[in-house]
């Protein structure tokens, strides 16, 4: 089943490539569990302070970032596509329910392919515009998105 | 299996709820077929020039609304849950690929059941806020969607 994003448009789409150790099974469990997703899902020393998953489609992808001063930056969106252990699509162009969002900024898909060590692991971002495109490479997309395949990879070892 | 636009919300969405006496099949079909859909979608005399439906999960669903001054008015969107004969789910907040949209609407919604004479149809417009509500509403909705069920039902017996 090829998947609903089709080809990134690099005008347009942020796309993040890794190979990882650990087995999409995992990788999997890291993404729709609350309690494992808040270890690993911002940059350090950012925390999550609340995530809440109902995965189905539709259902409701909540998560509240907090910065090193204190400041909160919730995020609500839902699941547009789940083939477990093999790709996650989600949005905040659409809040749960499917109803649309006051201020849509991207669509993600999370692609896990199993490798002989592990896990193919690609994040694609897809935006409305341009704009959108060049403000969320300016907030640090690939290093970001990068240190969070890190901190996950090691908190899947250690757990 | 429920239906993932949940319970509608009076401030925020529109119902239009009708008892028709042709089959659920055949409904599905004039809202799957862009030779059966341009028959009917619009109040007459307006027109659908164009439709372009890719009936997947991401797909397109693309009319070209065609006023009788002959002014065009494109939309674009996609197909966000398909269960055939039973409810289909578009958007005009994404875009086919799931990109997001940069004038999101509404997202609708069609629900059908069948009933001893025919359909029970439901359908459902969520908006992003009260403003969206009123604006569809002032659109004339209600007349509209109600409207073009009796062109549907008036199509699909004489076809």
């Amino acid at each position: 089943m090829t998947s609903p994003l089709g080809m990134p448009d690099p005008k347009l789409d942020l796309v993040l490539e890794r190979e990882i150790d650990v087995p999409v099974e995992l990788v999997w469990k890291a993404w729709t569990t609350p309690d494992h997703l808040k270890n690993w899902f911002v940059p350090k020393p950012w925390t999550v302070t609340e995530c809440e998953i109902d995965l189905r489609v539709g259902g409701t992808f909540r998560t509240v970032m907090r910065s090193p001063e204190g400041d909160e930056f919730p995020n609500l969106g839902c699941y547009l596509e789940i083939v477990p252990n093999q790709r996650l699509i989600f949005t905040d162009a659409l809040l749960p329910g499917f109803r649309p969002a006051p201020k849509p900024f991207f669509t993600a898909g999370l692609l896990l392919e199993p490798t002989a060590t592990g896990t193919r692991y690609t994040a694609i971002a897809v935006h409305a515009d341009e704009a959108g495109r060049e403000t969320h490479e300016q907030m640090g997309f690939h290093d970001g998105w990068g240190t969070v395949v890190d901190q996950m990879v090691a908190y899947i070892k250690a757990n």
